[in-house]
């Protein structure tokens, strides 16, 4: 299968390739073209995933990234996209999800395989739709879709749920705030590791190697927006239970990195845009938190998209010289 | 009143050529441009309405075609499209609809004319945004004025409710499935009766001899998409009240026909992408579901044309040699 | 700052021309390019704030137009849209809504201007996308960016929330109508004077006044679709507590004059279509309330957006000889 833009090449495998391409996939989510980021990522992922005694969600990890990267090859994608790692960031999110989520049952991981191969299918289609508006899906689909197969688990049975709130019309309000300078470094770590639904501060700092690996200013970023995603939920008193959990962090750091390093070339004028941004992402956490109640679903990345789309629309130009093109991006090698 | 591009002609009307056109508008519902088998649709809504004690549902659905078909005429839409019945489907949806979550007063078949007169005057207007995205806006007009006047109802007190649910956090999980063949075939027909909101094996029977009228391709996807959404809504345990009345079956019977005879041509690329069209379409339709509890509200066809959409944006090309255009179809006579 | 299309000239200051500008802004509300339209809505928004004990609330306008405007000239935005109070009528509207919603602590006024800000830059994005669409974003960057501020505020513990419902799962029916033409009379103006979340008859009146300084048709339709509304409410027997409170006119005065005045020309056919997008809002109004209601959220001008969008999607000709533009507006002086 093709769509009409295809060439006629197609993706060719190879063993060192195609691990340069899943890797890729994983360095991805946090726009990083690098295999050796996306084996940091793994690889943080599976230490926090093992030191919460919950495996499966790196295993998951593994499993949605192969699965999404073998259907942009089923499907006929564009081979380019699968080089440069495309095919594979929304389906190791999707692979993070739901394990995390639901309970590892054999109709789950049937599932996640499904979802993970649908987020590559549908990302050109999503694609297809912000183009019109000069902007990329970004992990959307991931969003999209796990939201869909979430909210559907509680109506089919056969999939019980794990780590799910409960519905509800009040937003929980819970867990202390401790101010120690050391809980403080936890909390700006975990704002970063949780990128991938990880809550360990280690975690956070492998992550941040990664990063750095590839793209230094993106870990500055990260680090940045992290920081300063923490001390605008602190101000205005958010619940502590998701801060401690680096619950607020998350979406800012990929705020963060896409305005201000991706999209944007860096300098002081883009740097003041971002700051906006990563502050705005911090409010839009806590009203899609609010937003959700109802069904007691997370909020997954959806929070990042949403402030980053509002960002990115107006097409203001902060670089001069350069016209603003947010359809898609190249990130540094 | 005319759009921009109205051609000089306006609808003319003659007993034989207005009756036809508006049997044309039963069939579009399922994409058929058949008088013959919009008949046949009628008569299975009648059957079904009267036997269940609701004829007011199948005169609803006669008082919605005829409004919304006139609606079409008075602001001087494009003469061929109600030529082809696209004036009228959304209205006889909207006339099954009200009289089935509504109480037959006065004031609800004022709405219910008024709601079927603004799908078409909206169908023109969504079609502009969806042709954005080289996708047609199906039955999204229906859903949406629906979900409107459904919702408003809470809050405008003249209009009681029928059968629409109490609003809750959970979603109920009631029923019990029989397992024996015969009933398998109750569900599977009663899958596709309840295209029009109609619980009635017999009417699901009647309507697979009015797509094979027109066109036999479109009976087979029916008849299957319905059998692969029970099998997978099965599969995955969903709620069995939903499932014995049928309520997993009918977006999933639209899905098939939308991708596998109306957009695609038939082969086995697009079967194989219909079907996963189809399998989509039963998740989607139990998260929306659940996206839906609080406030009690069907789906309506809301399911299908999400998923159709998300099977078509992509616009992969599964003809050979046929550039895939999903703005709109021209369904075979 | 810059976007790709701003001019070499930048917006300058000047007392009387920037006071102009201001105000200007607060007439763009209601479409109306007038500064002595807009002086005349912040007496109105004065005396009924201070006259309900709430002058927070007039203080906060004053802020959030002064803010937005700003925030025009800081990103470098066209300056003819500021010279028009493009920049500000957004922005006025966030001022009256975060103290009427929230506690007027520091934190929320901090927020009042940040958001007001955002306005500014959000209608650059916000227009971007509704232009591939022929219409415009209306108030919704308004709209979207408070939702956002107090669906937040829920979570962000530090801005107490003012006069916010409960969230709940039933729409609370109550209060009563007291039909003597003299409270039909307070109830029509209070319709009028909710635009600006005002409760207030004489604010009406004045708003009335402002109107009519400018262009004596936006007067007679704002008039006459507050009236038209208050009737479709009363007979569907809408909440007597927002029918009272001029909750059911607000959305239908901003249809009226956007449709009926701004978008098409004044004549009998579009005033036909006009009546039908007002009936419309009524029932949009209603089932937005519905929507809301798990949040205990105020629609604010919503149903206006989604109504007028609804009505001006189709590009109908109405006016002769005039292609239809719905992308931007220029009132009469």
């Amino acid at each position: 299968m093709s769509d009409s833009n295809t060439p006629l090449i197609s993706y060719s495998f190879s063993f060192k390739g195609t691990i340069r391409d899943l890797l890729r996939g994983s360095g991805q989510v946090m726009f990083q073209q690098s295999a050796w980021t996306g084996l940091l990522f793994i690889i943080g992922i599976f230490w926090g995933a093992c030191y919460s005694g919950a495996p499966q969600v790196a295993w998951g990890a593994l499993l949605g990234l192969i699965a999404s990267t073998f259907a942009g090859w089923i499907i006929g994608e564009h081979v380019e996209d699968g080089r440069d790692g495309l095919w594979g960031f929304n389906g190791i999110l999707v692979g993070c999800a739901f394990p995390t989520f639901l309970a590892p049952v054999p109709l789950m991981w049937l599932s996640l395989i499904c979802c993970a191969m649908l987020t590559t299918w549908m990302r050109r289609g999503f694609n297809n739709v912000t183009a019109q508006f000069k902007i990329n899906s970004l992990t959307f689909p991931f969003v999209a879709l796990t939201w869909i197969f979430l909210l559907s688990a509680r109506e089919l049975t056969a999939i019980p749920l794990a780590d799910m709130d409960t519905p509800a019309l009040i937003v929980r309000i819970g867990g202390e705030i401790d101010w120690s300078f050391g809980s403080m470094i936890v909390y700006w770590l975990k704002g970063i590791s949780q990128v991938f639904l990880i809550n360990n501060a280690v975690t956070g700092v492998i992550f941040l190697i990664g990063l750095a690996v590839c793209n230094i200013w993106a870990a500055v970023y990260a680090a940045g927006s992290s920081a300063l995603a923490l001390a605008v939920a602190l101000l205005f008193a958010a619940d502590p239970a998701d801060v401690t959990a680096g619950l607020f962090g998350f979406s800012p750091v990929l705020t963060g990195i896409a305005l201000g390093t991706t999209f944007y070339k860096v300098n002081w004028k883009s740097a003041l845009w971002t700051a906006a941004g990563v502050i705005a992402t911090v409010f839009i956490q806590a009203g899609m938190d609010t937003l959700l109640v109802p069904w007691g679903m997370p909020t997954l990345t959806g929070p990042f998209c949403v402030a980053t789309w509002l960002f990115l629309l107006p097409l203001y130009k902060l670089n001069p010289d350069v016209e603003p093109d947010m359809t898609d991006w190249k990130s540094k090698k």
